[in-house]
């Protein structure tokens, strides 16, 4: 397919400079940068760490003095506030372009619309909304974090076609093929944190690390243990790959505790309703711990809890053309709609297949009555 | 598309002619013809009920004088032998025609090939295996049902994300969407006869007749009582919408029988186990009584046994974007593997929308061990 040349050709571009530096930049967005001047691209960026330059910015320094008069396609509104770098709205300006395009605007109420503004104030001509729904979507973590404070929480699960995590015997070596597996890895290499219970951490003793063909990211490790009692031998406290919070009820033992800590994991203590972490409270002390994008990996009653909660954003199960019956453990183990009209329903679905498996994506929203 | 004008240019037609006759052939296959003479279409068939004319017959018809010298595409390889019709083989030569296309031989082992063999024999040119693959997959309940005398058997379900026939309270209106629900009447006209438990007739009423925009066929309905204990005032043996067949275990009460034949339903006795009809000799019986495709629909308990008896030879889930949880009835209300490697699983995925449904069409392969 031959594209046309148009504001969105480049605008694709700059996507796809944002969208390969998902997993590197924390809790900030990935943005990318294309300047195009007489029909020649002169210029490309991309945000690549937190604290370090915007993809503006590396732009601007490769395109240099062919910056002036160009037009800059940007993946979201440039800044026009101090933060941890100097606004990129000013050196926009101070280039001298002529034209910038954006895809979407600053999803932070307080400062959205302002980067335009502010270049349009300058004799700048703007335009916004190209190619916006796949830069919000790069971003919806980020989003999320921006707006409250709580992590973007994806859960992600590897199930058989008739719903369950696992056969009979708890047995779940291998559930979905080997496709499936390897975009679970580019999924953790994605995020921020990785998550789960403490009985798959005891059943399973996962590393949960990113495998990857070249080296991925490791999420820092999440292990809700509302009672602290998970043994120390387990691979998420000795094996060094990345860091491993702990989600402890705030009466655990203090002694239990202490040896965690001794060990290198960090215990973060969570408000607790009959002796279980409150989940929602364990997400808002991950955001302040500046975590912004969890992937939620299970087992069955860790789902249903946060799926309960109205704490999963966005739901991606790997179904595997298996069939194990009703002895097999379930998706969601926690006995949520009574009637049909009370089922969490997922909206924006996408299916891709894997191999013989295939991936449905959904955003959950909770019912009308249920949920919180 | 511009298709490429070639045989497959036309057995694309012939294959459509035979699918749109689905459901009203009985245990006959579908077959389409299409005769081409000088690149023109002079003739067109279709297979349109048992006992009467085959496709080639009608075509042959259509074309007269034409067919000499022409080109046949048939779907299904000329029959030789003397059925309820006289050879087509032997029409086709008496007409002259000069080469003779077919998608697929017959599925008969015992006639396999001689209608070609004849053609040839008699001067004509023959080809075969063009679009082979496309028409067995239209016949493929035929083919099961030449070969075994046993119906071909599609369990057919709507479920949840996480694989629920129903929420918690067993309430299941409606779990698909109208999309999918559509497909599904399309299902019933297709099938000679359409089955469930008894749980399902006392729980739902259903009148499992073909709600479409056309008139559609209605399937014999079958339901498994195996100790006959279903009232006489359901809508299967009241409302007269299509025939009923009750599939009894041999000791069930006489009276019982009795009273249901009074109604107007065919009681048919089965093996029994532990007074359960034995499945294997019910779906015999079928085949007997010339039912040579059956839509299984379900509830969780007779799907389950039927997979793990291996009578299933398709699986059709229609699955909808929710969540019901853990309390939800089975998609397979059965406990078929213990472990992973025990699971039933399914061939040749294919994953189709509808609406904001998915539907997974599979053939499921028994493990190595377990089943029948």
């Amino acid at each position: 397919m031959i594209d046309r040349l148009d504001d969105e050709y480049y605008m694709r571009l700059a996507l796809e400079l944002a969208a390969k530096a998902r997993g590197q930049t924390g809790v900030n967005p990935v943005v990318g940068c294309v300047i195009v001047k007489d029909g020649r691209i002169v210029g490309l960026g991309s945000h690549l760490r937190r604290g370090e330059a915007h993809a503006e910015i590396h732009a601007l320094k490769m395109a240099g003095e062919e910056a002036r008069g160009a037009t800059v396609y940007v993946t979201l509104e440039p800044c026009s506030h101090y933060g941890r770098t100097p606004p990129c709205a000013d050196r926009l300006i101070e280039a001298g372009v002529g034209r910038v395009v954006a895809a979407a605007t600053d999803p932070n109420p307080k400062v959205s619309g302002t980067g335009l503004a502010k270049l349009r104030a300058a004799g700048i001509e703007t335009v916004s909304g190209v190619l916006e729904a796949e830069s919000r979507k790069l971003n919806e973590a980020f989003e999320k974090y921006i707006r409250t404070g709580l992590p973007f929480v994806t859960l992600k699960a590897g199930a058989t076609l008739d719903g369950r995590l696992a056969a009979g015997s708890g047995d779940s070596r291998w559930v979905t093929g080997e496709e499936s597996r390897a975009a679970v890895h580019t999924l953790r290499h994605w995020h921020d944190a990785i998550m789960i219970g403490a009985g798959t951490a005891l059943k399973d003793d996962p590393s949960l690390t990113t495998r990857t063909p070249v080296p991925g990211l490791h999420p820092v490790r999440i292990v809700v243990d509302s009672q602290l009692r998970l043994p120390l031998h387990l691979k998420l406290f000795t094996d060094g790959q990345a860091p491993t919070i702990v989600l402890a009820a705030v009466d655990a033992d203090s002694g239990r505790r202490r040896a965690l800590e001794a060990a290198g994991a960090e215990v973060i203590s969570c408000a607790a309703q009959g002796g279980r972490v409150d989940l929602r409270d364990a997400m808002r002390k991950l955001g302040e711990r500046e975590i912004g994008s969890v992937l939620l990996e299970g087992g069955g009653r860790l789902n249903g809890a946060m799926l309960q909660a109205g704490l999963v954003d966005k739901i991606a199960v790997f179904f595997a053309p298996k069939i194990v019956g009703s002895g097999g453990i379930p998706l969601f183990d926690w006995p949520i709609a009574e009637r049909m009209a009370e089922a969490v329903e997922l909206t924006r679905i996408v299916i891709e297949q894997y191999g013989d498996d295939w991936c449905v994506t959904g955003y959950p929203e909770q019912p009308a009555q249920g949920g919180d």
